[in-house]
């Protein structure tokens, strides 16, 4: 006979939605998130020690101040905690940028599976408009593949001034020039071969 | 580039090991079992209705007595609600029984997806000693898929005497002797045929 599959993460994903239980606030913005905090400290080392280390918050009835960062960020990473998924509802360029947001919150909290899949899905979606703002953000998150898949992308295609026009070029000669040098590097090491 | 598969109950799991944010105690037996109650509320409808619902239990600082429950059998259900699986550390009859305690445990619980983990798990491991123990069982429980493979394993081999000497036969003809004339009639339309 047969057993349906696991349905842990759909029961997770209704305690997040459903209020009940919910120990903690978070001020995102200026928007009120409450969640659990077992759930979090479970699945994330930073919210253990800030939720149950010795340097834990004092009063958590007061809401717990998160900056830098947007709300819709901060519950895509809720809902990732809860469920091991994110969501796929954006199209195009705010679909990247949404992904880069959500991996500079998992380097945030230490979350490592899902600065994989957001790297992995900024990796599926190069393209000319968005590959020197990817590239940077790869450079200053230490992600390696990601980094290697823009370098490749711009150096095996003719797409190097179309990418030279974007904002995001002059933002990553502006913070990470030496990755300029990579590039070239990169497209002289292409035509040798 | 590959990203690892899920590790949200390996989390859970060790999220209940840890003793951090427990909130609600079990007393078991007489043993002391502490858990999550959002996990518990998030997992089973009867927990939720006990720990959040109007009827709650008022202390929850006052350990919850759970009655005609062994404490391995309350863990082993304790574990799969945070991690979506069971163990598989016993073997033959012991593990037999264990599974027939989890089954009855989720029941009680409203645990859809354990019931039926347990009851295939049953019907993999029939045999002619625990088959009428098994058969009372799933008459009790309602477990139509475990009885009609219980009734076709006796009615279908030459065992039928050894069922007989058992225990659990005595037992199965004093509990639901109906189900006597169910395997009677099974016998007889399998000779028919």
């Amino acid at each position: 006979m047969a057993v349906p599959p696991s349905d842990l993460h759909r029961h997770f994903e209704h305690m997040l939605k459903d209020g009940r239980g919910k120990d903690v606030a978070f001020d995102v913005d200026g928007q009120l998130v409450r969640a659990h905090r077992c759930v979090l400290a479970a699945r994330s080392p930073v919210f253990a020690a800030e939720l149950f280390g010795p340097m834990k918050e004092k009063d958590t009835a007061e809401p717990i101040k998160v900056d830098d960062m947007e709300p819709c960020v901060f519950e895509e990473l809720l809902r990732f905690m809860y469920t091991d998924r994110i969501s796929d509802d954006k199209r195009g360029a705010d679909k990247n940028a949404a992904t880069q947001h959500l991996l500079v919150a998992a380097d945030r909290y230490g979350l490592h599976r899902l600065r994989l899949m957001c790297e992995a899905k900024l990796c599926r979606g190069i393209d000319a408009r968005m590959v020197a703002t990817t590239l940077a953000l790869a450079e200053q998150h230490r992600c390696t593949r990601l980094k290697d898949a823009c370098l490749a992308f711009v150096a095996s295609r003719d797409v190097l001034g179309a990418v030279m026009e974007t904002d995001g070029f002059k933002h990553l000669a502006a913070s990470c020039p030496f990755v300029l040098v990579e590039i070239l590097d990169k497209i002289v090491r292409g035509k040798s071969q």
